[in-house]
């Protein structure tokens, strides 16, 4: 497979192409930003987490021909050990792990996921079924209860792994398995007579089976996902049923409502996304990539309307979601505490999985804009400057007791931002027959194939640090294209010019991306500049957790206060509104990034006596303050951190 | 016993002997503010707690006849299931329900504690132990482990409620009972040879000792009481020693450190506050017991130095204390985190207890601020106005979440605000030959014993809602007395006149109680003036949560603002800084209640698009407010509260 083979595989009846992402192992981002990222999370993060998988007895659920071990995680009230679901873990790991291999060789990596894979075929059952809990331990109850044990949940992600792998290294040996694996869901679960009309709970097997039908052109394949979606919310509901076969009380559900997953009421009458937030960004790109593969413009208009609520009501400003740590999800709109965000990694990160989907279908850049959001942001907060420590929660505040962790209780974050990070370039650009539409910026070299045409495109750029971005074309010939550049958001004054010639903006923007269409030349320049001054954003008053605050943003970057920068916590400071805020790249600064200082307030503490309270207010003194990127928190000596900062 | 017999045994060394609190039962609050509450809790609350414990199987544990039921609460990681210490809760609740007896007999609830004792009398094992967990489910456990279990804090409680019961009705069957068990503790620890040198990691029993001991004078009642005060914190630790004997590691426990228990070093070297808070205010008020009862400056310098922690680094505003739920207590200085606040309601009471305490020995309105700062908000914020619904938290900030319990999963505070309530008559007023101090206002009539002169007081004033008392003296003979009136700490102008004739309070303040030596005459008035307007209130600025947010308080009522009231969420509002805030008694507010009113400014919503952040400012509009006492929030519809409001 190949992008050119995807982008000319337009639809029979007519309907236009999807844009096809760029084939991430031909983006190489030397120099710039992503450099150093894309480096660690490659040559520490990968096989570092294999070190974990294997110290943590993640991978010993494999030993099929062995009796099993004693539980490595307790059972939940809900009925789930974490151990119900190892075989994402190591499923996402393979994942992550394969889409460095085409660009990076490496036959150590590759070794260690062949023997993953084998130990996968020797355990898969004569019928297909493939879950290692349910195979060693409880091989009576499988399929029993799709509510709570994430039995499709682990199996999708072996299925994306797997395709990954194929991708990567065209051995088939696990994509066969999996196939198998699928052919007995498809045996088992369907609107067909004498077949379970259930889905799983948590979603993410319904993308999984989109990416293996883009390969197969199987239609089973994309039937099946069909099936999980359009079932889902169908009353009376399979939980219900499926819980009294059990002979428990459906009433006696944990988390009370099957909005926790999304399965309430028919998808397609949703209008407010609610529940666990990764279930439903899963479920949200599933319908996305179904929308486009059945040309089904009502599913996508589902999508647009809860990708509006979402946004619109109840989106962190980082890209975080899903403030509650009690369902790992949406509460009501608005809901935004800072202290107690949840806003989990895999969250974020699945959000940058639809927005990139709804973008490839409908260019549109408030898509984009939360992909770059979560990018920038509320996804990459999730792993360290060393790449081996996480945060699976990422809240905007915090007293000091926040710590990232060498491995999580629940390690969905670590895997998830590593084939996030691993797989980027595809995020960057994509391509139909005609068009190539540049999402993303920061310095990379990248190899696209644009219909037939094939476009070696240089971006030279210290983005996101400036706004300043020149966009070089390689080509064989002159080639007439439409390239498609993103405008973001955040950015209120651009320019943009072609070979020194200003393109008229007001004549060629749609949906935030500037359309430029001409028989582009080898050596052709377009200079992209973009004002990026520090912003103060206010949030809806609604959103009354920020309510005196403001948030400091730069270009994409949103900035955050660390206590160690400014020797006391900044829950203290005060920045008045008309401060002036500098900009300085700070080298030294944990591999070098812009930082933010000026002059704020805090309260002057001096002259109390030590009384705790009293009745005349504390003088305001001036108090310098640092404010560095927020997804750079938390590497260094610990202390309080704080996004929203009291506006005097 | 009577109030006379104690305040005429004054310590045989010459030591000036301690204040002794009023009767109780001879203090009644007809009209004014107290009425109301006391009757409550009188003929709601005690009648309904005893359903409670019938209803949720709490006295079940006491028939010992029966092989015990199933588990009524699961035991916890620490080992402790809740049910370890269900005898506290009856015992908690016949303390209360005693104090209510003498003014008001009811042979009803004496025939249900009566039902109880007998109970207890009948499982009580031969060598005197008694503690229906480990009678009935583990006997060969008793005594194994102090540090998880509350083997001692059942035992005190009961103990309290015995003293109670003999007290207010003069049978002696529990009292002995309790003596007995309080035998069996003396020939089973102490620091003789043959006995365990342990003391319960929950303090509880070391006031109720003293207690005891201020009944039957016997010294061994005493010295088991200073014998756990000072083994307390000797290192090596029991509690290592007591994990080893039982095959465990030490290092394995649950809470990591024995501050949690106030057991890390000796209580004599601590200076801050630290744990968890219930404990530490039982031990505080064993402690100040045995400063007096012993003579011992050193021991109360030792108090003074730890109130002195608490309240000028650790209370809030309310009187709430323990900020943090994993511990139920302390963390560290000036965290006091408003929507998480733990502030459990039975710390609140016991603080009281301690302020109370202290001020006996030394006459200084900072103990007794303390006290009526949890008695007018962090204490009585614990029980609904209809009596018979809770808090265990008492946050000072909420979104909407927060709604009182029916009964708790672990019921201590109920009962606790139960006897703080029957008991209230003691802490108005206490006395010493010669000398009558009012610690309280609050409209009641007295009857008090000074030295051998019989003192009838009756105060009349709508206090707390305004400033004004009238105090009359009814006296057989004109008396020499030295009466010591408390002028609150939150009062910045007060006036007091006698008969008219205005008293020098220039020349007559100490600690801030006014002392007014003359001899009194029937009829006498004492008239006091405190000039009670609305305070703003600020906090010290390390305590950053409440950084750039102001209290209001009037007089010794802190108030919030509920969002009922405001139609929006308090949070949303800005409080000028000079706004005028008016004062107006609102008769239909739950049983009557003066308010706050003014115009706050709130950000306005209309003019903002679908979008959740933008870079401009929202408008600020005005916004009527109302504020309401704290102690009456959450008895209405639920909705967001806030204590800390913005000032703009």
């Amino acid at each position: 497979m190949s992008v050119s083979d995807k982008t000319t595989a337009s639809a029979p009846d007519g309907r236009p192409a999807r844009f096809v992402p760029a084939d991430h192992s031909r983006v190489e981002f030397s120099g710039g930003f992503w450099q150093s990222w894309t480096e660690t999370v490659r040559s520490v993060t990968i096989p570092s987490q294999h070190d974990r998988l294997e110290e943590e007895g993640f991978l010993e659920v494999l030993d099929f021909g062995k009796p099993p071990g004693p539980l490595a995680r307790p059972i939940q009230p809900s009925g789930l050990s974490m151990q119900h679901f190892f075989d994402s873990d190591f499923g996402k790991w393979i994942e992550a792990a394969s889409y460095t291999l085409k660009a990076h060789p490496d036959v150590e990596i590759e070794a260690k996921i062949e023997a993953i894979v084998e130990k996968l075929e020797q355990g898969q059952m004569a019928d297909g079924y493939l879950n290692s809990w349910f195979i060693r331990r409880e091989p009576e109850k499988r399929w029993t209860n799709l509510r709570d044990l994430h039995e499709m949940y682990s199996m999708g992600h072996l299925l994306e792994g797997a395709v990954a792998y194929f991708e990567a290294t065209g051995k088939r040996r696990f994509l066969d398995v999996m196939i198998r694996a699928v052919d007995h869901i498809i045996d088992t679960f369907g609107p067909e007579p004498g077949k379970l009309r259930g889905y799983d709970a948590h979603e993410e097997i319904e993308l999984a089976l989109v990416k293996l039908y883009r390969v197969t052109r199987d239609p089973r394949h994309l039937d099946l996902a069909v099936y999980f979606v359009d079932e889902r919310g169908a009353m009376p509901s399979y939980y219900d049923e499926e819980a009294r076969k059990r002979g428990e009380n459906p009433d006696d559900y944990v988390y009370q409502t099957y909005a926790y997953s999304q399965a309430h009421i028919p998808v397609r009458e949703q209008t407010q996304v609610v529940g666990h937030a990764v279930r439903a960004m899963y479920l949200f790109s599933a319908m996305a990539d179904l929308a486009h593969e059945n040309n089904d413009p009502a599913l996508f208009a589902i999508c647009d309307r809860l990708f509006d609520n979402l946004t619109s009501r109840q989106l962190y400003v980082t890209g975080g979601l899903g403030p509650s740590a009690s369902n790992e999800g949406f509460t009501r709109e608005y809901d935004l505490p800072n202290e107690t965000a949840y806003a989990e990694t895999c969250a974020a990160v699945a959000l940058g999985f639809w927005g990139h989907r709804m973008a490839q279908i409908d260019l549109d850049r408030r898509f984009t804009d939360s992909l770059e959001t979560v990018l920038f942001n509320g996804a990459l907060s999730g792993i360290s400057r060393d790449g081996q420590h996480y945060f699976y929660e990422n809240v905007l505040e915090s007293h000091g007791q926040n710590r990232r962790w060498k491995w999580h209780y629940c390690p969905c974050c670590p895997t998830n931002i590593a084939r996030f990070i691993t797989s980027l370039g595809q995020y960057f650009y994509s391509a139909r027959a005609g068009e190539l539409a540049v999402h993303l910026y920061g310095a990379n070299t990248a190899e696209l194939s644009v219909g037939n045409a094939f476009v070696r495109l240089t971006q030279e750029t210290r983005y996101p640090w400036d706004g300043d971005i020149g966009l070089r074309l390689g080509l064989e010939n002159a080639t007439p294209l439409t390239v498609k550049l993103r405008i973001p958001g955040w950015c209120l004054d651009a320019t943009i010019a072609v070979n020194g010639e200003p393109v008229d903006l007001r004549a060629c923007v749609t949906k935030g991306y500037a359309y430029i269409a001409r028989e582009w030349r080898d050596g052709d320049e377009i200079r992209l500049s973009f004002d990026m001054p520090v912003q103060r954003l206010y949030a809806h008053p609604a959103a009354s957790e920020d309510s005196g605050r403001v948030a400091l943003r730069r270009g994409p970057v949103v900035y955050c206060v660390e206590e160690t920068d400014i020797g006391g916590e900044p829950q203290r400071l005060r920045l008045p509104a008309d401060a002036v805020i500098g900009t300085r790249f700070d080298a030294e600064l944990l591999g070098g990034a812009m930082v933010l200082e000026g002059e704020a307030l805090e309260a002057d503490a001096s002259d109390w006596s030590d009384s705790l309270y009293r009745t005349s207010p504390p003088a305001l003194v001036p108090k310098p303050f640092k404010a560095i990127p927020y997804h750079l928190w938390a590497n260094r000596e610990p202390g309080a951190m704080l996004v929203w900062l009291q506006e005097n």
